[in-house]
């Protein structure tokens, strides 16, 4: 398959990029300053222009989106935005967008995050944006048409990334790079629709 | 208890001011046209002037939040942006905003919906606000000081709306009013923190 992939830098990206060339098919990545094409989520007009020059594909999909972390008695609307702009409109945008560039049959897989059910300290703007786009994804897949699915993985702390935010996740049992990058491989090549796979 | 109730002029804001005022709480009303003090949910500015009006409360509750229908195919970002400035931020910045307005032990209560969890056709824009603010609620509540909690209502469609609204949930038994106000009830007066109730 020909796959749009955003986020192809970061741990997880890298991880599915790997797991999608194993299995012979066609990544071309987009980045914020990486990647076969360059791409600012935070902008519809970057979006739209990601996918004029990516063409039509068979699959996309995000392992992107930042947030700012803060305790909420200090979160302000102003450092909210971050996770609107980017974890969650950022996301959400490349669907709503990237859906006109979707072959028939295609999926879309976003991604969310554990901290939307097992909540750290200061993860409630992140949180927040997971949040959404696993019900926006959940209620999208009963409307898109053609056969075209969307899915989201949300994925534990990695064991790849403990040693960097081991410390905000203090008691949780990490997964492994190879498990989460599988759930995007599941969206990609199974038929499911709707589904938020929770990599716990 | 001293309660500020935006949203107070509909169908479940109604509900829940009945519901309090039986219970002998002081209300003071807000919303966008109506009430004891107008508030514009989409402006961070209207939302402190509210707060400055409104002065130091026990429980801060709100039933408001607009979004638009459309099946996803032909939902663009302008048209998620309602949801996105009234539904979810409209309420996450009433929290953020009015934590710093709240006694002591005081409550911040928002809603959700039905959607979210049971998707209807055209409601993926305000399932995602739903699914922000519900994941926001768990996770804020851990962070919140001086005993401050947070919750939130997700009610199913109310028997008393069901002929305005029936149409879009073909298949689903409402639920009656009163069940609804009393979750409002139920976070205002209880002890419990981060939970989202759904009224099913």
């Amino acid at each position: 398959m020909r796959i749009l992939l955003v986020g192809a830098s970061g741990t997880i990206g890298q991880l599915v990029t790997h797991r999608l060339l194993a299995r012979n098919h066609e990544i071309i990545t987009g980045g914020r300053f990486s990647g076969d094409i360059h791409v600012d989520l935070t902008s519809k007009e970057s979006i739209e222009n990601l996918f004029k020059k990516a063409g039509a594909v068979d699959a996309i999909i995000s392992t992107a989106g930042a947030a700012e972390f803060a305790p909420v008695h200090s979160l302000t609307p102003e450092i909210n935005q971050t996770a609107v702009l980017s974890k969650l409109l950022g996301q959400i945008n490349l669907a709503l967008v990237g859906q006109h560039y979707l072959y028939e049959n295609g999926s879309i897989t976003l991604i969310t995050g554990i901290m939307k059910d097992d909540p750290i300290p200061g993860g409630a703007s992140a949180a927040m944006a997971n949040g959404g786009v696993a019900a926006f994804v959940k209620s999208a897949a009963i409307d898109l048409k053609n056969g075209q699915r969307i899915n989201c993985v949300s994925p534990n702390i990695l064991e790849e990334s403990m040693e960097d935010y081991g410390e905000s996740f203090i008691g949780f049992t990490p997964v492994s790079g190879k498990e989460v990058a599988n759930a995007f491989l599941k969206s990609v090549e199974g038929k499911q629709t709707g589904q938020e796979y929770k990599v716990y």
